[in-house]
C-alpha cells in the first residue's frame, strides 16, 4: 500500500514503547502502521519501581505500568505480548517472530525497525544457580514472583549478590521486609562505580541498616537440598540462605541484532548516531541494547537505565515520525536510596578519570544539607574530581541523607557544559536556610576543588 | 610603614566578612593590615534565619551567628561592632567612623577600601509607621526583638506587609507561633517575582496554611493608641493588630558611597567590574550595595541575597590579596520555603521577558516529585518561560511541596549556559523512583516547551 509504512518495534518497554508514541504522535494511523513485539506479559513498566514492589512500598504492581497493552493499542499501537522475536531478515526487511503461548511463528515486514531488546542480566554459571530460591531480578514478573515468595513463605535469611544499585535497593527492600540480609561482592567495596573512599560510606550505611557486608568474597556456588538453595559459598564460608537475589549486573541485549549483521561496538552494544540510526539502513534502536557516548571520556559506554531508554526511544520516534531529535551522549548519572541514605554519582571517579587519560586531583567536603541550624540538616558528603592544571570537572560523588542525592543534578549539568570548577564557584544556585547553607555543598565543594587546583599549580608548575 | 597595606572594610556582614577572611588567607598581618568597621552589635550572621529565630526553629540566636567578632579579631581581622562609617574621603583615602557608644569620631585610614554597606529597608512614609508594635526586619536585632515581644506579650493577631519573600517567611514564623496572621499587599498576588498563574498558587498555599490574604490593597497608614500600633489602615478596611511587620524589600545602601562620588548605576547599586572593583581606583564593593548584571537580560540589576554578598565578598577578597577572581553575574534564582510549601524562581518571568525585548513563550506542566508511584510523591507545577522561534530557555519558576524548589538549581545553570528547551531535554539528571519520576519534572517541563516552540514556529513561521 504506498504512503503507508511499517514500523516494527521489538521490546515493548521504555525504549520500544517511547519510540512507538511519539512516532504515533507525528504519524497518524493512515500514515504508519506501527507493530510491537514484547516477549514478556507486560509493557510499558518502570524496571526500577521492582525492588519498592518487593519491600512493600509500592502496594500493587499494577501501579509499576505506566499503560497497558490495550491502551496502547486504543492509540494505534499493535502491542502483542508474550511474542519474541527471533531472527531479523534486513535483506528481506522482515523480522521472524514467535508467539510464546501457541508456538506459531511467522515473518513479519518492516519498512523502519525499531530494536529495543533491553539488556541481559548476568548470570553466574556457578553450580546451583538454577536451584529454587535464587531469583533475577530483571522483569517484572521477577519482582512479583519474589514478593509473593517474600510475603507466602516468609523467608528468615536473605543473600543478595552483587553490590550495584539493584542489589543494594534489593538489600534494603528486603530489610524492610524483617529479614536477615548479606550482601556478597567479590569487590571490595559495595557500588563499584563510587571511589573507595565514598564507596566505604556506603558500606557503612549499609552496615547501619543492618545488612552484613561480605566483601572481597567471590560467590563459588550454591549449596542446595532438593533442589532449593540453602546457602551461598563463597571461598570463605558458607551464607545461609532461603531466599538468593542476585544483582550481577547487566549487559546490552544486542544478540538479535548482531546475528542479523546491525553493527556493536566494543561494550556490546549497538552503534547509533545522535538520532539513534544504526549503522544499517532503516533500523534504529535505543535503550539499554545500545551503546552511548559519555561525554566527558568521549568513549563509549553501555548503561543500563531507564530515563536513557526513555530519552533515546523518544528521539528515535520523532526521527521515524519525520521530525529531527537528538540524543547527545551520557555523563553517566546515576542516584539511589538505601534507608535513609542517599547515594549519587555522575561523570568520572578517579578510576575511570585515569583510564580516560586525564590527570586528576579530587577533593571531599563535609558539609550539610539545609543552613546548619535549621531543623533536620544532615551531613552530605561531596566529592569532585577535577583535571590538574585546567580545573575542569571530572566527576562527582555524593553519599549523605535526605536532599542530598538529587544535588548530583547541577553537577551532571556542569560536566554538560564542560565547566572548570572555578566557573563553578559563582553559579547561581538557590539559597534559602530550609533548603542550602549559604554555600551550597556543590559550591563549597566547588570552592575547595578551585582551591587545590590551585595550590597545584604552585607547587608543581 | 612600606610594604604593609592597610585594608578597611565598611560592614562586618556576608561580604564585608568574606572579603576580610579571603585576604587574610592570602596575605598575613605583616603584609596586610585589616579593619572592619560595623554598625550593629553583630557580624558575620545568617540575616536570611531570622524568620526562624522568629518562628521558633531556630532556638537561639547564638546559631545564626557564624563567627563572633572576637573569632575575627583571633584571625587577625580587627573588627569594630558598634561603629559606623560616616564620611569617605577618597582623595585622602580615609573614612571617617563614629563611636556609636561613646560617640567620638576619628578618621581612618586606608590603601584599600572595600565597600560592604549592604541594603536598605523601604520604611513607608505613613502615618503610624513608627509607632511601637510596628517591626522592620533587617538586622539580627530586629529579629530578636520581634522574637521576645512574640513570646512576652502573647500577641493574637500580627500583620505583615509585604509579600515577598520575606514577609512570606515572616507570615509562616508567626503561624506557626499560633498567631492569626494576616498578610497585605498592594499587588494582586503575593511573591510579585512569578508570573501571576504561579503566584496564585502561592497565594492557595498560604490561605492552606492559614494566613488571610489582603491583596490588591495599599497600606495607607497604621492606627495607634498610646504610640502603639493597634490595626493596619488600607483603602478598604482596618485590620486590627498587636504586631505588625513590615516585609517591604530593600533598596542597595549606596548612599556613603554615592556622597564620596563612587559610581552607582540605575538601580542605585554601586557599578563594580567582575573583580568586584568599583570605577574609583583602590575602592572596591560587594554584597547587596551592589547591582549586578543579569546573565539572561544583560541588564543591571539588584538582588539583596546572602548567596551572591558571600561570593562577591570572595572574590573581591581574593583580588585585594594578590590572586584572580571574577563574579560574572546572576540569573535572579531564589527559593523559599511556607509551611509545607516550596517556592523557586530562576531567570525571567513572562513580563521581564517582554522588558527586557524577548518574544517568550511558556508552559507550565504538573508532575511529581518522586515517581507516582512512591510513597510521598507530590504534586509540582514547572513553568518555563522560553525565547520564541529560538527555544532559549529564560526563566524558570516551580511551586510544589518536599523536593520541588531545589530542582530550580539544574534550570539555573542550563539559563547560565544559555541552553535551549530541546537540549535540555537530552540532560543527564539523576533518576531513580525515590528522587524522580523517570522523566524529571524539568525534563518534563523542557520536553513541553520544546513542543511548544515547535508548534509556535509551524503556525507562525
Amino acid at each position: 500500500m504506498a504512503g503507508r509504512e511499517r514500523l516494527l518495534v521489538i521490546g515493548g518497554d521504555a525504549a520500544g514503547m517511547s519510540a512507538a508514541s511519539q512516532a504515533r504522535r507525528r504519524r497518524g494511523p493512515d500514515e504508519l502502521e506501527i507493530g510491537v513485539v514484547e516477549r514478556g506479559r507486560h509493557a510499558s513498566y518502570s524496571a526500577c519501581g521492582i525492588p519498592y514492589l518487593v519491600g512493600g512500598d509500592v502496594e500493587d504492581e499494577s501501579s509499576l505500568i505506566a499503560r497497558t497493552p490495550e491502551e496502547h493499542r486504543e492509540r494505534g499501537i499493535d502491542l502483542r505480548t508474550r511474542t519474541e522475536a527471533t531472527e531479523i531478515d534486513l535483506s528481506g526487511g522482515r523480522v521472524r517472530v514467535r508467539d510464546l503461548e501457541g508456538g506459531a511463528e511467522r515473518w513479519e515486514h518492516y519498512d523502519q525497525l525499531m530494536v529495543a531488546t533491553g539488556a541481559v542480566p548476568a548470570r553466574p554459571r556457578l553450580p546451583g544457580a538454577d536451584a529454587e530460591g535464587v531469583h533475577g531480578i530483571q522483569v517484572l514478573d521477577d519482582g512479583i514472583r519474589v514478593r509473593r515468595v517474600v510475603e507466602r513463605d516468609k523467608p528468615r535469611r536473605a543473600v543478595v549478590v552483587g553490590g550495584g544499585y539493584i542489589g543494594l535497593e534489593m538489600a534494603e527492600a528486603l530489610v524492610r521486609r524483617g529479614l536477615e540480609v548479606s550482601l556478597v561482592d567479590a569487590a571490595d567495596q559495595p557500588m563499584g562505580t563510587l571511589d573507595p573512599d565514598m564507596g566505604a560510606l556506603v558500606a557503612d550505611a549499609l552496615r547501619g541498616v543492618g545488612v552484613k557486608l561480605r566483601l572481597g568474597e567471590p560467590v563459588e556456588g550454591f549449596d542446595t537440598e532438593d533442589g532449593r538453595v540453602t546457602a551461598v559459598r563463597t571461598a570463605d564460608r558458607a551464607l545461609p540462605a532461603d531466599l538468593v537475589v542476585l544483582g550481577l549486573g547487566v549487559r546490552p541485549g544486542s544478540d538479535l541484532a548482531r546475528a542479523a549483521g546491525i553493527e556493536t561496538g566494543p561494550t556490546g552494544g549497538i552503534v547509533t548516531d545522535r538520532r539513534m540510526r544504526t549503522r544499517t539502513e532503516r533500523v534504529w534502536a535505543a535503550g539499554d541494547c545500545v551503546e552511548n557516548r559519555h561525554l566527558v571520556s568521549g568513549a563509549p559506554v553501555a548503561i543500563a537505565l531507564g530515563t536513557h531508554a526513555n530519552k533515546q526511544g523518544r528521539v528515535a520516534g520523532i526521527n521515524i515520525g519525520g521530525g529531527y531529535a537528538t540524543f547527545p551522549g551520557v555523563v553517566g548519572t546515576a542516584v539511589a536510596k538505601i534507608c535513609e541514605y542517599e547515594v549519587a554519582r555522575t561523570g568520572l571517579n578517579e578510576r575511570e578519570a585515569e583510564a580516560a587519560g586525564f590527570e586528576a586531583l579530587s577533593v571531599v567536603v563535609a558539609s550539610t544539607t539545609r543552613a546548619g541550624y535549621y531543623p533536620g540538616a544532615t551531613e552530605m558528603r561531596t566529592k569532585l574530581v577535577a583535571e590538574r592544571r585546567s580545573g575542569r570537572l571530572l566527576g562527582a560523588q555524593i553519599v549523605g541523607r535526605e536532599g542530598a542525592a538529587k544535588r548530583v543534578d547541577g553537577l551532571a549539568i556542569a560536566l554538560w557544559h564542560g565547566m572548570t570548577v572555578e566557573e563553578m564557584t559563582g553559579l547561581d544556585l538557590g539559597y534559602a536556610p530550609p533548603f542550602s547553607p549559604t554555600w551550597d555543598p556543590v559550591l563549597i565543594a566547588a570552592r575547595k576543588a578551585a582551591e587545590r587546583v590551585e595550590e597545584d599549580l604552585r607547587s608543581a608548575p
